[in-house]
């Protein structure tokens, strides 16, 4: 016979299969972190489904929850009165909550959760990615789930800030090659603010903050402020373009190494004082960010400095995004490619590594996902 | 009154807080895919803490999942008939499962569920991350979750192998340096046997495997057998360090770019044919990656290549993994460091953008995470 979801409360099963034929109805599919119990049914329409589900749940919830549920029920009367305001209290148990599904152990420190640094501001910084939302990580997620105000550049995908807290304030700080856009102190001084104002700032970065990102003006200004802050790396757009691509950017037999560089210095312009000889190693996977509107002269430069226009180069446009489009050339055809036209981010790859890319014609599967 | 789980089933209302007081029993938040249905339930201890994990849960399943539910629904008695094996009849709906948590739409694809490539093997490389489960991405989980066998390096860790699918084979492959492990050729034949199976062979490497990862050799031998490589991007070590430091590889003011290179060539030994000069340019950022074993001839190098003994420097050992440690020195210091009795793998960055980090002693919140 089936269970209901109260008589599976307390029995707790772990694998019943939900058969439509045996019962009206059950959470076929039970997580059970005692006194947190979460049922999963798909109405015996996919049973198989619903264990997959379960799965990632069982994933998804520390096996360290159960502690801090019952921790929860052992402080509820002495949190209501030490927090008579809905608001202070609310805030107080969302950082529990935040604690709770971190993974870390509920210690008994009593006393701790009014500790006055709790109710401050702080400020993450949190690598979004190339664009895709599956390329964030877990501790981006959690970031996200647990901000008040969301400072995010305009790289930074929509699919990206749908994975955010809902009741989250998302404040669009631009960013943008060559376009007007919030300036740097601007950016610093909103953050600032918030984060005094006791808010959890969550400043959403496109790629890896530290890749390229501009975090190190950001966190200066934090520390010199006081204010904590963390810092959460995310796939920056040479692994994802490299993924893509399915071609290590180090494959010992090409490379020995790699190296980023941008295509848009301060001034939006190609950097004047780059130094064109090295960059033209042969033996050194070269890796263009933020390239497009630069990548003639680059090339240009590349080939005076002595590099081969045989040398193979890939480019990458939105990497992992619906508009994403990779193309195959040489640094010879590269300084003739008319980027004209395009407006997504687009990173340049140049060296050997490359090389067996040109031969993707011969290799079906490399070439079906180029294609 | 309460809901029972079988009512709140029919009705699904979205948002209702348990009090203990009110009901019995009852699943208090819900995650509504009609016909699937998640409910949580925290017994009244905490229902912040309910709410927080249904919005993990809201965020992990895909809108879409309704439409696959509805699906699988639909063609059960079809998949029945179909596989009558029960063997079979599983592997389709895993495979099913997959393409519903994917977050792709259910087209109305009749009889596209049998093509025979779809029993065929495949092999997905995933990048495992510097160590810490959280910095996994949302892809890299998908992919162990629908692993049939893993095969993993030995720097992943317990807690990164602790999200696959329980079902799933693990296979340690080695690969330590400076320690027996299995040839490369060995790795290569076992992917390609458990892929001609018709496996889904989860290839799972520390930090990202397109940096000093040897995915190249994989990827081509994959290639060469036609078998179907997908590659999902890691956090590479870099990034995690730079993260952990607060430290922007590419700070505007003193960095053009970051570049990337091994302490640890095929035999073992600090590769000798490097461009010492290119690597010793004060105005990039040089990070070393498994740099421990060869640390002071490398800086010896630079040294002897004109770059400052006083250039700043630091080493990050395990980052991310609980025996971490973040060490500031200089280039000189580095050259006469001691690394005897460091079995973590280490990194080392070298750089103008490492200055900060030597006055960490004025800046309390960058002090006290380096501690």
């Amino acid at each position: 016979a089936g269970l209901s979801g109260a008589a599976l409360a307390q029995s707790v099963p772990c694998n019943i299969i939900d058969r439509p034929r045996w019962c009206d109805f059950t959470f076929g599919s039970v997580v059970n972190r005692s006194p947190v119990v979460v049922g999963i049914s798909t109405g015996g329409a996919a049973p198989v489904l619903g264990q997959a589900i379960r799965r990632r749940i069982e994933t998804m919830l520390p096996g360290t929850l159960a502690g801090w549920a019952e921790r929860a029920r052992s402080i509820r009367t002495e949190v209501m009165q030490r927090f008579p305001d809905f608001g202070a209290r609310r805030a107080f148990w969302s950082r529990f909550a935040d604690k709770a599904l971190s993974g870390q152990s509920c210690v008994d420190d009593s006393g701790a959760h009014d500790r006055p640094e709790e109710t401050s501001g702080r400020v993450t910084l949190v690598g979004a990615g190339p664009g895709d939302a599956e390329l964030l990580t877990l501790k981006a997620v959690r970031a996200l789930q647990s901000a008040d105000v969301i400072l995010f550049d305009a790289l930074v995908s929509d699919d990206v800030l749908e994975l955010a807290r809902r009741e989250a304030r998302r404040m669009l700080v631009g960013k943008r090659g060559g376009r007007p856009s919030c300036r740097q102190e601007d950016i610093n001084a909103t953050m600032l603010k918030l984060a005094r104002q006791g808010r959890h700032v969550v400043r959403l970065k496109a790629g890896d903050p530290m890749v390229f990102g501009r975090a190190g003006e950001e966190i200066d200004a934090l520390h010199a402020a006081g204010i904590p802050v963390e810092v959460i790396p995310g796939i920056t757009a040479a692994s994802a373009a490299a993924a893509r691509l399915q071609v290590s950017l180090t494959h010992r037999d090409h490379a020995q190494g790699v190296r980023f560089v941008t295509g848009h210095a301060r001034n939006g312009e190609l950097p004047d004082d780059l130094d064109w000889c090295g960059l033209a190693d042969a033996k050194t996977t070269l890796m263009v960010y933020m390239g497009g509107r630069t990548a003639n002269r680059l090339a240009g430069r590349l080939l005076a400095a002595g590099m081969p226009s045989h040398t193979p180069a890939a480019t990458i446009t939105a990497v992992s995004r619906p508009a994403e489009e990779l193309r195959l050339m040489t640094l010879g055809s590269l300084a003739q490619h008319d980027f004209s036209g395009v407006d997504e981010p687009v990173l340049i790859g140049i060296g050997r590594v490359f090389a067996a890319l040109t031969a993707a014609n011969t290799d079906a599967s490399r070439a079906a996902s180029i294609a």
